[in-house]
Order: C-alpha cells, then sequence, then structure tokens
C-alpha cells in the first residue's frame, strides 16, 4: 500500500515517526525493527523503484545509529546518499518514501533543504570524512558537545578525497577532533571494486587461518618469561595489521576497532557504545552484504543497485522486445567497434562500468580496459599518460563525476593538448537523481578551456560519428551525450567521422535562425519547421562554425541558441561572443537551463520547467519576436 | 658566468650536454659530477632566481637516473616540476638554465614541447604517479620495454590523486604494471608537511630505536628451533612496518624498497639497479634534504623553496624599506583582522601558508588554521562541513589549484548554499611559472556555477572590503585577486562591505561604457580618460549589476569589457547574456584573454601580449571605433 503503513504487518515501525520514537523501544526489540524496517524498504522500493541493494546492507546499522545516537542533534553523514533510504524512513519521511525521485517527492540522496536529519547532500561518493570532520572541529571549537559519526563504504573509500580527509583527521593534534567513521564494508560500490584498496580490504574476509593463528598467538602471548616477549609484545600490537587492515587507518592516526558484522545488531551496539565514549579519531570496520535479506538482491548486487518497480516475489524482470538503444548503449558498441578497428584504443572507467556501457568492452578486451576505481583524478590523468606512449585513451564518465577531474582535464590533457577523448555521459538534465548528478555545467566548463573540441550530438548516428571524430581527432576531444534514448535515428554501423568545427543546416529558412546544441536540436526543429524559420544543428559548442554564423547572420533578423546546459558561459554564450568578436550586431535569444540547481524530477519535467520543450522554445521565440506571427507561415516558410 | 660553462670549474659538467655523454663517465665518477652540478645550480640560480632548494635535494638522484637509466627512451616523470632544474642542466639546457622562467627563456617545469626528456608537464603536484602509469601501461601493451620511473615527493604524496594512482597500480594483475615510483622523502613541500602520511613517513626518521631494535630481532630470529619460530618469521615478513611505511605501500600492492639516504649516490645506485631488472609496481623510499648542500637553504627551506637572484656568499638578503603591500598581504591582514571580530572565521589552505598569506594567522590563531596539506578536494568540503555547524570558513587558495577543488565546490557548497568564502590568489595572469600555474579559467568556471557570489577587486582597499562582503554574505562567495600589487590605493582598516551586485561608476563620458572586471580596471581607466568614455568598475562578476548595465545601454552606443580572463564564457560574456536577455541590442566588444595556454613570461608581459594594457585597449577601441577620434576628446569628455 502506498504512503500509509499497515500496522498489523509493521507494529513496531508504524509506532515510529522519528527516532525519538525508535529510541523509546528497549534494545532487545531492534532486531525486530530492523526486521520490519527491510520488509518496508522491499515493498516500498519494490512499488515505485530507487537505490536499493545499500539501503537494505545498512538496516541494521541505521537502527542502531539513531537509537544510540540523539540525532539530529548528533550528525550522521550518509556517504553517497543512496544508502540513506531508511534512514529517510526513521527520520519523518516513512509515509512519503514512495515519491523517491518523483517531481516533489523524496530526495533520492540526504537533503538538507529536506530534514534537519540530512546533515549533508551527498550524491557523490567519498565526501562524507571530510563533512563530518569539519562538523567535528566547528563543534569542538564551540565546546559543543555533539556526536558526529561519518558512514563510508569502501568503494568511496577508494578516492583519494577520502584519503585526504582521513589523513587530515589523522594528522591532527592538539586537540584531535572527535568524529567516528564507520566504514561499511560490502565489497561493492554500484560495480564490484578494484584496485589496492580493495585487495588490501579483501584480505581480511575469508581468511579462515585468521582465527586460528590469533588462538595461537594468545598461547605464546600467554607466557610473559619468554625472551621474546618484549618482541611479541610489539608483535601484539601490530598483528592485526598482518590480517585486517587495521594498519593501513592507524597508520594514517586512526583507532581502528573491527571488523564486525554489520547484520549482527548486538554485537554492533556493543562496539559502538563503547566508541561512543571514545575521543579521538576513530574508525569502526564493519562487514555487510549488500542487498542483505533480499535473496534476489543479495545474488544480483549490481542489477540491484538501482532498480524500477519489480514484484517482490519474482524480482526484476527484463523487458521483452527490441527498444530504443540509449546513448549509452550507444558509446558501449561504439567502443567494441572502435577498439576492434584501432588497438590503440583504450578504455577507462572511474567505478562506473555498467552505468557508462563498458560492460562487454571488458569482456572483449580485458587488457584494454581500466576501472580505477571510484577516482576521477587519476583516470583522466592515467589517461593522458597513455597517450603520451602513443595510446588512444577514452576516458568514460559522468558529466558531473567529470568536475572530480577538471584540474586534470586542464593541466594534464589540454595544455600538453594530448589526444584523450572524453565520452561525457548524462550530459545536461539528468533528472530523478537530482542538483548533485545533473550535468548542467559541462559545456561552460569545457568551453573555456583551450584546445579542447566539444561536441554534442543531435541523435544517436550524430552520436557514433562524434566518438569517432573524437578518436580520429589527435588531440583532446570530448563527445557530451544524454541520459536516456534520443529521437531514433537510425545508427549508420561505420565508423565515419564528421568535418571538425562544421555545424548541419538542417533546414533554410527565414528571418529566425535557431541554433541548436545536442540534445535540443528536435524540440528546436519542430518549431522551426512550424513558424518557418532557419534551423542549425550546431553539432560543435568548440570549434564553432564560424563561416556558418557569419553567414546566417547576414541573412537573418535574429539568433536564437538553444541548449541543455546553463546560459551562463554555455554553448550559446560562444555564438554571441564570436559574433561579438566579428564587429556583428544582432539581436540573440539565449535559451538554456536557469541559473540554479534543479530539483530531482523527471527529465522531461525538468526539460519543460527550464523552457526548453517544443511548445516552451515556441513560446520563447514569439515573446521576442511577435512579429514572427504576423507573417502567415506560410510566406515565412520557403 | 652566464650561458657559458667555465670548464675550469666544472671540469666534467662542461662535457655533459645530454645524458648520454654522462653515461660515458664510470661510476666512480658521479659523486664528482654531482658536486659539479650542485655547485652549477647554486651558481645559475643565485644569478638570476627560480626554484632552488627542491632541485638541490634531488642533485644525486637526478645524476644516478640519468646515469643508469637509458633516457630519453626510458621515461622519468618528475612530479611537481619544481625539482627538475638539475634534471634541465642535464638534459641539454645547460646553458640556457639562466634564463629559466623569463619570456622566451626554459620553462620552470618539464614541458614536452620544450625537449623529449621532459616525458610530462608537471606543475601542480601529485600527478606523476598517474602519468607514469599510464605509460608503463601503453609501453606494456605494445611489448615496449622502455622503464618508466616517478619521482614524487612526500608532501605530494599527501594527495588524494597520488593515492588513487597507487591504489590503481598496486591492485592491478595478469599483468602487473611494470613501473618504479621514488619517494622523494624531505619532510617538506613548499610549507611544511601536515597530517597524518606524514606522521607515518615521520615516524621513521630520527628513530634511533630502529637499529637497535633490528639488531635484537636478527639475535631472535637466527635460533630457529625456537618455539616461537613460526610467528616471528610471519612477524619478520611485517616488523618494517612497525617502524618504517613500507606497511603502507605494501598494502596497496607496491614493493617497497628503503629507505635509502638520497644523498649516499652508492648506496642509491645500488638500489636502483637491483629495481632496474625487476617487474611489478616498485617503490622505493629515500631520505633527502630540501636546499642540500647550500647551508643557508637548508636552514631555511620555506625561503629558499623560490627564490629571486641572490649572493651565493650571503644568502638572500630581504629588501629594505616599505613597499606597495600585494593581494597576498592584504588578504593576510584582513584574515587576522577579520578573525579577531568574528570567532567564527576559521582559515585553511591546502599546504600554501606561505604563499596564501596565512603565516601570522597561524601563529594567532592556532586553533582556527587548518593546513590540510595538499589536499584541495578534502579542503573545500571540509569547509562546507565546518559551515553546516555555524563557522565560516575561508578557503585560501591559488585559482589554478581551485580547479582540483571545483566538483566539491560545485556539489558540496554551491548546491546547498554553505557560507564558505574562497579567497583565490593568484587569479588572471600569473606569469612565469607558465601556463600550469595560471589563473585564466577561474571567472568561466566559477560562473556558471548557481549560487555563486563572484567579485574581482580593482584595487587594494577594495579587496579587503570585498573579503568583508564575501565573509559577511551567507552563502558561497568568492574573491578572485591577482598576483602581486596593485595600483597602490590606501586600504581603509576597517571592515566594511560593499553592496552585493553593485558596480562601481568611476567615470561618466559618452558615447562608449567600459566595463572593467578587477585587475584591468587601471588600464580600462586610463583609456576612458583619454578617450572621454565612461568607465565602470564592475566588481562584481555574478551578480552582475544589472540595473546599472541596462541604465548605460540606453545612453551609450557600445560597451566594451574587460577582463583578465579568457574571453569565452567570462565576465564579459555575461554582459552579453545580460543584454540578451533584456532584449538589448547593443554593440559589445570583449577584451580579455586568448583561448590558448599562455607560456611563461612577466605578468606584464602576457598581459600586453593578450592586448589588455592601456595602449592595446585603446588601440582595440578605437579600431572597433574609429569615430571616437574624429570628435575632439574635450568634447567627448563632461
Amino acid at each position: 500500500m502506498v504512503g500509509m503503513i499497515d500496522s498489523q504487518r509493521y507494529p513496531r515501525l508504524s509506532r515510529i515517526q522519528v527516532p525519538a520514537d525508535l529510541r523509546r523501544f528497549p534494545e532487545e526489540e531492534l532486531p525486530a525493527i530492523a526486521e520490519e524496517l527491510r520488509a518496508y524498504l522491499i515493498e516500498q522500493v519494490a512499488l515505485v523503484g530507487g537505490h536499493f541493494g545499500a539501503g537494505l546492507g545498512v538496516i541494521e546499522l541505521t537502527v542502531a545509529l539513531h537509537w544510540l545516537y540523539e540525532t539530529p542533534v548528533d550528525r550522521l553523514v550518509w556517504d553517497v546518499g543512496h544508502q540513506c533510504y531508511p534512514h529517510k524512513i526513521l527520520t519523518g519521511r516513512r509515509d512519503e518514501i514512495h515519491t523517491v525521485k518523483q517531481h516533489g517527492g523524496v530526495a533520492p540522496f540526504p537533503k538538507r533543504d529536506e530534514s534537519q536529519y540530512d546533515t549533508f547532500g551527498v550524491g557523490h561518493s567519498s565526501t562524507s570524512i571530510s563533512a563530518a570532520l569539519g562538523m567535528a572541529i566547528a563543534a569542538q571549537r564551540k565546546n559543543d558537545e555533539r556526536k558526529i559519526v561519518a558512514v563510508i563504504g569502501d568503494g568511496a573509500m577508494t578516492a583519494g578525497m577520502a584519503f585526504e580527509a582521513l589523513a587530515h583527521a589523522g594528522g591532527m593534534t592538539d586537540p584531535e577532533p572527535n568524529l567516528l567513521v564507520i566504514l561499511n564494508d560490502n565489497q561493492m560500490s554500484i560495480s564490484e571494486n578494484v584496485g589496492g584498496v580493495t585487495k588490501m580490504l579483501g584480505r581480511l574476509t575469508g581468511s579462515r587461518t585468521l582465527n586460528a593463528i590469533r588462538e595461537g598467538g594468545k598461547k605464546l602471548l600467554g607466557d610473559k618469561r619468554k625472551p621474546a616477549a618484549k618482541f611479541v609484545r610489539r608483535w601484539e600490537e601490530h598483528w592485526k595489521g598482518m590480517f585486517v587492515p587495521s594498519t593501513f587507518f592507524e597508520e594514517v592516526g586512526f583507532h581502528y576497532t573491527g571488523p564486525i558484522d554489520g547484520h549482527d545488531l548486538p554485537a554492533l551496539l556493543g562496539a559502538m557504545k563503547t566508541l561512543k565514549g571514545l575521543k579521538g579519531p576513530q574508525l569502526l570496520h564493519i562487514i555487510t552484504t549488500k542487498g542483505k535479506g533480499y535473496e534476489l538482491a543479495e545474488g544480483d548486487q549490481i542489477g540491484y543497485h538501482a532498480v524500477g518497480p519489480f514484484d517482490p516475489e519474482k524480482g526484476l524482470i527484463s523487458k521483452p522486445g527490441a527498444k530504443k538503444p540509449s546513448y549509452t548503449d550507444i558509446f558501449s558498441e561504439w567502443l567494441c567497434d572502435m577498439a576492434a578497428a584501432d588497438e590503440r584504443l583504450m578504455g577507462i572507467t572511474p567505478a562506473m562500468r555498467e552505468g557508462s556501457g563498458l560492460v562487454r568492452f571488458s569482456k572483449e578486451y580485458p587488457q584494454r580496459y581500466f576501472d580505477v576505481a571510484i577516482a576521477e583524478q587519476h583516470a583522466v590523468t592515467l589517461a593522458a599518460g597513455m597517450a603520451c606512449e602513443g595510446a588512444k585513451p577514452v576516458v568514460a564518465i559522468y558529466s558531473t563525476f567529470l568536475q572530480r577531474g577538471y584540474d586534470q582535464l586542464v593541466h594534464d590533457v589540454a595544455i600538453q593538448n594530448l589526444d584523450v577523448l572524453f565520452a561525457i555521459d548524462r550530459g545536461g538534465v539528468v533528472g530523478p537523481d537530482g542538483a548533485t548528478h545533473a550535468g548542467n555545467l559541462d559545456l561552460s566548463y569545457l568551453r573555456c578551456v583551450p584546445n579542447m573540441v566539444v561536441m554534442a550530438p543531435a541523435d544517436e548516428d550524430e552520436c557514433r560519428k562524434m566518438l569517432s571524430t573524437g578518436h580520429r581527432y589527435e588531440g583532446p576531444a570530448a563527445v557530451r551525450y544524454p541520459r536516456g534514448t534520443g529521437p531514433g535515428v537510425a545508427i549508420q554501423p561505420g565508423l565515419d567521422t564528421l568535418p571538425i568545427g562544421k555545424a548541419e543546416l538542417r533546414r533554410q529558412g527565414s528571418r529566425i535562425a535557431l541554433l541548436a546544441f545536442g540534445a535540443i536540436v528536435p524540440a528546436a526543429e519542430a518549431v522551426a519547421a512550424e513558424l518557418g524559420l532557419t534551423l542549425v544543428n550546431m553539432r560543435f559548442v568548440k570549434p564553432l562554425d564560424r563561416s556558418l554564423i557569419v553567414e546566417l547572420a547576414k541573412s537573418h533578423e535574429g539568433f536564437v541558441t538553444l541548449e541543455d546546459n546553463v546560459v551562463a558561459g554555455g554553448a550559446g554564450s560562444g555564438v554571441a561572443e564570436l559574433l561579438a568578436a566579428e564587429g556583428i550586431v544582432l539581436p540573440v535569444l539565449h535559451l538554456g537551463l536557469p541559473d540554479e540547481f534543479q530539483h530531482h524530477a523527471s527529465r522531461e519535467q525538468l526539460l519543460a520547467e527550464a523552457g526548453l520543450d517544443a511548445a516552451s522554445i515556441r513560446a520563447s521565440v514569439l515573446k521576442r519576436w511577435p512579429q514572427l506571427l504576423a507573417v502567415p507561415p506560410q510566406t515565412a516558410i520557403r
């Protein structure tokens, strides 16, 4: 049932609106509450979809945290908020959780505007330790005794930013910061984890010799008279480090506790009670299972990371029949085709094999496939290094995550004019994941970088051609394509390229020229056809098609630029700069995304809100040039 | 003597033009060559200035590397290139090293365009492992046996990016990458190092018990019959980890060797010869002294990091008398004054205490001063966390390094509209450090971010007022000021603020209005006065002064926008966007930095090259509006 909890089925959870209600229950009932919470989460996500596996993995932890700590006075920071659904259910949003990701509904990540229990907006990973440390310091300086806890996954721990924060917190003295970091180790981010950190953490689990050796050690240590005693005591302090990752955290200055089964509530609470009384930077290492308690999700952790509505009994059902390929699918296929044609191609992803469409490539070209973990900075400079040796790296990355590699794009790739292709997925309006995942800024922050070639495809076939173009181009290039599907244009199988910096005049009309970039071309084309205007598919954000723009400026009364990027510094602004540089004075109307962060909603809703659907575009053009209606359309169209 | 090496004084170095010449010397002569190289470096840098201490610290290492490896076929990647002067001297640039940092001279960092021995441009720190790994992978995939070596300082190792690269390289299997990382541990970056990594590395040195314990351990281990033998063997594998940081590197998958005295050439060569034959990711830990061999530099490592010309006998001489305060000085003083007035203020620097002007603050307010190491990402999100608890953090950062915290600025600060002030030093043209350190892009990449307030001061007093304005403003704000000194305006001592989004009409002229941002205002003002034009000190890049712009558009024939940022997406572009949004059609001329990376030269030279000195501005305005000269100036001026 939606929006109304069943008090028969959930006798305890139905009495919990906020954590204070939870804290009225005795400790013995917490396991039962956790079971209700898990069942409710499965029920609700099955109804409406959303992030799933991560939440199931932290059911017990969430219950323990809100029961033990005085939230919201004590602060919980959830790294990569997709584990926050149980938290949201326990903190006043139980009856609205079914609206998650929808327009006006609950946000899929913690959001400060939404609840005082959401202490920090966490959409991108690996920010929690930095944020929590900042809170801990600020509180400490005010002699404020509130507790601060960050919960971070082992996947998020692979990012350099988390390491920076650990090292800073661990290195602080006089005073030490009071901070608990809970490492939620499920050996998964969205994809499987990779790299040295994972290898290190992985030594722990499955080590069946661990306990045997510990027992042996105890015997040895028992005899204090042995001459080895002094050395063995030293060894004792460090022996955990031989088998568990304590050393790593202790070396950077944290006090390490663990590992503990994160689904064993009594054990978890036991450890957490002790830690709550300690000062200084603490790390609690818990082991959990992503998807815990829902067998299908445990068995397919990648598939159940985020889901659409599903049948709780049967699980996910793959939709039958041929569907329109997404831009991600187009990239995926292109990557394998180009890899077959050019053995210099290398594919790099920062932990987004599935999301970015590298699954097939990773299987067919394992020697040329590099998942670098959640490490966007490294991903970009790794590519730069490869390019120095004549390889042709492709960095497949979401627009929003490329922000993490911006310095590397500028400093390591663009300044050196190196041959790196950025395949930027989720450019422009993204939608249900909200502002943290939006790709609204990329054309602005890329366009200002010298040496870059920046492309935005209007349709599927053009996306493939642009990828080939960027690959063949010997310098830094970016193809930026939207989330989801395109207009449905048939994709030609070859590896044809487009001429750099040449736009496509799609419709020769009169009076006003619409200069459209990327995903907005189809809507603009409809408006141009209706009003008899000229329509250009600009294709290249940089370099612009100078000669065509100058030519059209001579024969038109005004330009409309259209893009799914913020207007500020966007592609349309580039057109205006070009006109100014040419000394051309012409009315220009810039249509694009607003100078504000868009909330979560569907992509279509957000585009319409921004005035980028065909009806809004038409209205904007006519508002600016009402006289277009005075002339009958048939006159305007040639 | 400049440009001509003295073969009497440098009998060996004078015979070395390129590393092949070096390799013709027998190993026994290398220490003597190192001494000559050190003397020559001191002589040359004393003559012309440049980065100094870091180079002195790697004299022996540089000699060893070029002697042992087949450069340039084998690849050396020098992290943070300021240690590269000895490398440059040995690789064809001995006689030109005195031109370093000058227009047309040798670049202060490795530069691919300059030499085939400069394998990777390294101005920002912590990129070398990523780049070297990329090279190693690309070479390996081509079955190319060339060797790849990265040299990284312990300071650079504090950045998350270096950790990401270590973890990726260490986690790779099938095949492992063949890569040598040399950790050059001098316990310094530019400032003193801080944080957990430093603490960890620091355990090593000064540990006088280390050798004693090792001896004890050997005795114990010698007796294989002891029942403890099995455990002690395990312990033996890990005992280094108890006292040296091997564990850290070995946990992420590197094979660790060290520590070795990096000034002991025979020891260094011994270790390096062994490592050259090994496969897989290797880490060699060497201990060096920044400034080694020049007593004054050893004693003042921060002061001698980078120097102007000096007397080798007497060292640096501080210039006497009152000099004009730099923008950094202004920030420094403001920070202490505001800290006195507002106890919520916190000051954060990513390892740039000296460069960013936080020395006094760090001494007067140690509890509110945070050097987070080279960790720009963490610096920004730490500030966001502090702001959540009501603190008012100030992130003091160079423009070019803020690129490393871009995602955090967007995702953690701006989306949440948190109260963080960015004090951005070295905005716009920076000069002698070259393209890697330029601040040419910041107005573009900041302006597109919703919620940001972005200011650029025209003079010293305004800089102070803007800092106060940004501090008082309850949301994300940036004050972006240039390197060096301003026009010399007297600074009022208070903490007065400016109205947000209000420009200053400095000169009411006629026909054309110059809208100038930040450091370009004085030059623009001179031109306006001469030609009788209107001059506006815009002050705010975002939000713009809408009403003034609209007002001026009505009374002028055209606008000129002026800024020391790239034109692409810059402040001037914002003016054009505003006019377009208002439906105002007016000729606009954008003057700003070009769409290319500027090479190293003086700030004045680069501004002139970009057409931003008064003479060039005047010429550009008159080229666009020749009719301005047709009217006698006295008529134009009211």
